[in-house]
């Protein structure tokens, strides 16, 4: 039996896309690698499980190397219960998700695809780190990244995780030389402001398109979005338990008949 | 102008559910309501925003009362940003979301629907609730939580909620007389075993459907998970800073080249 960790390595732009293909690249070079990943892109799936329609699961072979690799019909939170429960016979070791093509930072974690795949491994108990480049664009450079992926999937699988948390790490759009390092930050307080696109269709009924503009609310200089505005590498240690302790003392006061 | 709070009522079962209904009833009796919500079951999309598709939404008369509603093809969190960006000319003062058929308490406010229509809600600055009851029947009684909603809504407006919180409120299937009251609770640890359910499609390909068993992995007696089972309706302030700050100082020790 093999003693190099098992790596399952999952994405929400689909198994084809650029960033999971570097992603599978360097996992190679550290264990064994399984790849379950959405057949297509899934961008915007926030936490989404596959509870009322059914999943198609098939063997792939895309690049030459020594993965095995598997698409679905899924989401990337589908991907990762079908990984672990269905075609593995054992939990992996650790759980790599991306590289995303466009930011999860700040308020983005909430709505990434990319991210809910680590945070449900998290939630299995699987080590996890969500990987995101800032370009959104298909063609993007992900080769300045691969020794940053390899240096904290190392860390990682050195000195573990604690249990409920897993890493969202995001990396700035430069050159390699214009990296000036690792950040470890928060995640900056931030939203959208949305704006719809409104049209008509031949059939005269209005639709929208859902566009908007990435508002940064957060002038701290601990922040993932600072971090990544000034050239650095951000990585955020992230909690799947949602609850606000601060707030249950003062919610205590509250006129509720308890 | 009125005075009466202008109340957005919203959920993940579909604008005609039963639950919606309770809880439009209930606002109607508060405040000026409208209703903007998905024209089908959106269950276990998460945190879910249509990016990649058009949105559709109409005008919708379905019971008899003041509120306006409006029916959308997209997911909870789309139907909060169409309500505040496109139909509403202000921002409301509250949004509701349920009352879900189904618990969103413990690990389930991670795949919740009806809790990511209240986060997203939040994020844009809307005092927010999401109501779930622990029974998944169509046919649920809502009765007898109605003046649990009206009371806990009351207090949130009366008080406010803390930036960043909104409250995730969970009923106990019980009637009325034995509901022993309110709990403020933190979120349990707890997670979901997964089982697929393989069968075969006519066409001799495999497909899945997922199943699972919900196992609460938390003794602790001020948790969301035993307030339910102990007969009390729970409130989780709940946050969407993920951020998890006692582990910041450990990442800084690592070998990161920062």
């Amino acid at each position: 039996m093999s003693k190099k960790p098992l790596i399952l390595v999952t994405n929400d732009d689909g198994i084809t896309a650029p960033g999971i293909r570097t992603l599978i690249k360097v996992m190679n070079s550290i264990g064994d690698v399984i790849v379950v990943a959405p057949d297509s892109p899934q961008s915007g799936m926030g936490h989404a499980i596959t509870v009322n329609d059914t999943l198609f699961c098939r063997e792939e072979h895309i690049d030459d190397g020594p993965q095995r690799e598997y698409s679905t019909s899924g989401t990337p939170a589908d991907c990762v219960k079908l990984a672990k429960h269905e075609i593995l016979n054992r939990t992996p070791d650790l759980c790599v998700s991306g590289i995303n093509h466009g930011s999860n930072a700040s308020i983005n974690v909430i709505y990434s695809g990319t991210m809910s795949a680590a945070i449900e491994a998290g939630i299995e108990g699987i080590p996890a780190i969500g990987f995101s480049l800032c370009d959104y664009s298909w063609d993007a450079k992900f080769d300045a990244y691969e020794s940053y992926v390899k240096q904290i999937t190392e860390q990682v699988l050195t000195h573990g995780l604690k249990k409920g948390t897993v890493l969202n790490v995001n990396f700035p759009k430069l050159n390699k030389k214009d990296i000036k390092g690792i950040k470890i930050c928060r995640q900056a307080i931030s939203n959208w402001v949305e704006k719809f696109d409104k049209r008509q269709n031949p059939h005269g009924h209005d639709y929208y398109w859902l566009t908007g503009e990435f508002v940064n609310l957060d002038q701290g200089n601990n922040t993932d979005q600072w971090a990544l505005e000034n050239g650095y590498v951000s990585i955020v240690p992230t909690q799947f338990d949602l609850t606000a302790y601060d707030v249950i003392n003062d919610l205590k006061s509250w006129k509720l008949n308890d």
